[in-house]
């Protein structure tokens, strides 16, 4: 049994659709970031990171979306989400999502999580405006150069497309057009059509 | 025969310490970053998003630090530089990578690279001003809780100590006391006695 810590429209939701894909036995806990739950001591306990997700099993906790995503793929082998016997595409597949991570998401944070890297508020104002241009950017390079199609990794379904679905669902509120970026939204209306990821958005929006 | 692209006091160092620790055969092509080589025509067509690392193998290019230290550790599984049979170890050590490219590069990256995310120059002034805490803050935490000693997961040296070492040597120019975290600067001092270690970091810095 697994414990998921998670907030809504945040990363963890790659996460959380990977769990319920593979059919693990898990909880999805909510930390309430209006409450600013995940810097209060008991949440700290969990994640001193002060931030979602967070996968508790019964070796230890796991944080960081890459490696909770690659964990669910070598402990449910037998869901196929990743290409395990293949070392080389493997390592594709764990680039795409650190591009997500360290580059596309770090991108989005500096409209809501500008305070991080400065305290000005006008340079936070400045950041914000930015963000459509990097976030844009990015997606940029994912529509001309990643996203192989129909998935992530071409044929192979995986859980790259959990990730990018994830923060796709971001660009509206980052001030960008999906349109400009046609194998995207395909992508993602393909993915919202899927009963598994259509059963999590809801799970943690009624939740919310 | 893998050529790795590289960048002196970039993360590529990680990636270069790992090539040779393995005794893999490989060349080690320097992108000049004062000429702007990284965002050339030719580099582009290796790597789309104009940084380094860049891995090219037989199979095709990797990018991204995590993902191509993953790829060493399993191409040269006899070199034990990842506990590979252990799917929970082996998240613990992809959990830690992934901290350093999304947090740790990123805080640091707010000192040379603001213009990612913002335009204004008082802004990216700003941004500089916010690095040594914020980058302090992410060793404070890797110290606390993280780097469990001798290495940082425990008695089994891995591809996350070349890591940790690689952006660790950034914290005096950060302007962040290296002293602060006796852990750190010990793994450090032992990293840097290692003779491989300090055999690639003279080849990087004779050859720039």
């Amino acid at each position: 049994m697994f414990s998921l810590y998670y907030a809504p429209n945040t990363c963890a939701l790659a996460s959380h659709i990977a769990l319920e894909h593979v059919g693990a036995e898990y909880q999805a806990v909510r930390v309430d970031f209006s409450r600013s739950e995940q810097r209060a001591p008991d949440y700290l306990r969990i994640n001193p990171k002060g931030r979602v997700p967070a996968l508790v099993t019964g070796r230890g906790i796991l944080t960081e979306t890459p490696a909770i995503l690659m964990f669910i793929c070598q402990r449910f082998p037998e869901a196929g989400l990743a290409p395990l016997e293949d070392v080389f595409g493997l390592a594709q597949m764990n680039a795409f999502n650190s591009y997500l991570c360290s580059t596309v998401h770090v991108a989005h944070a500096h409209r809501m999580r500008g305070y991080r890297w400065v305290d000005d508020p006008i340079a936070i104002a400045a950041m914000q405006k930015k963000v459509p241009q990097s976030v844009g950017e990015c997606f940029d390079l994912i529509e001309r150069e990643y996203l192989r199609g129909p998935w992530v990794l071409g044929e192979h379904y995986s859980v790259s497309d959990m990730y990018l679905f994830t923060l796709a669902q971001w660009l509206e509120a980052d001030g960008v057009d999906p349109e400009r970026f046609p194998k995207v939204a395909k992508h993602r209306l393909r993915m919202s059509q899927d009963p598994i990821v259509s059963k999590v958005v809801a799970s943690e929006l009624s939740s919310s």
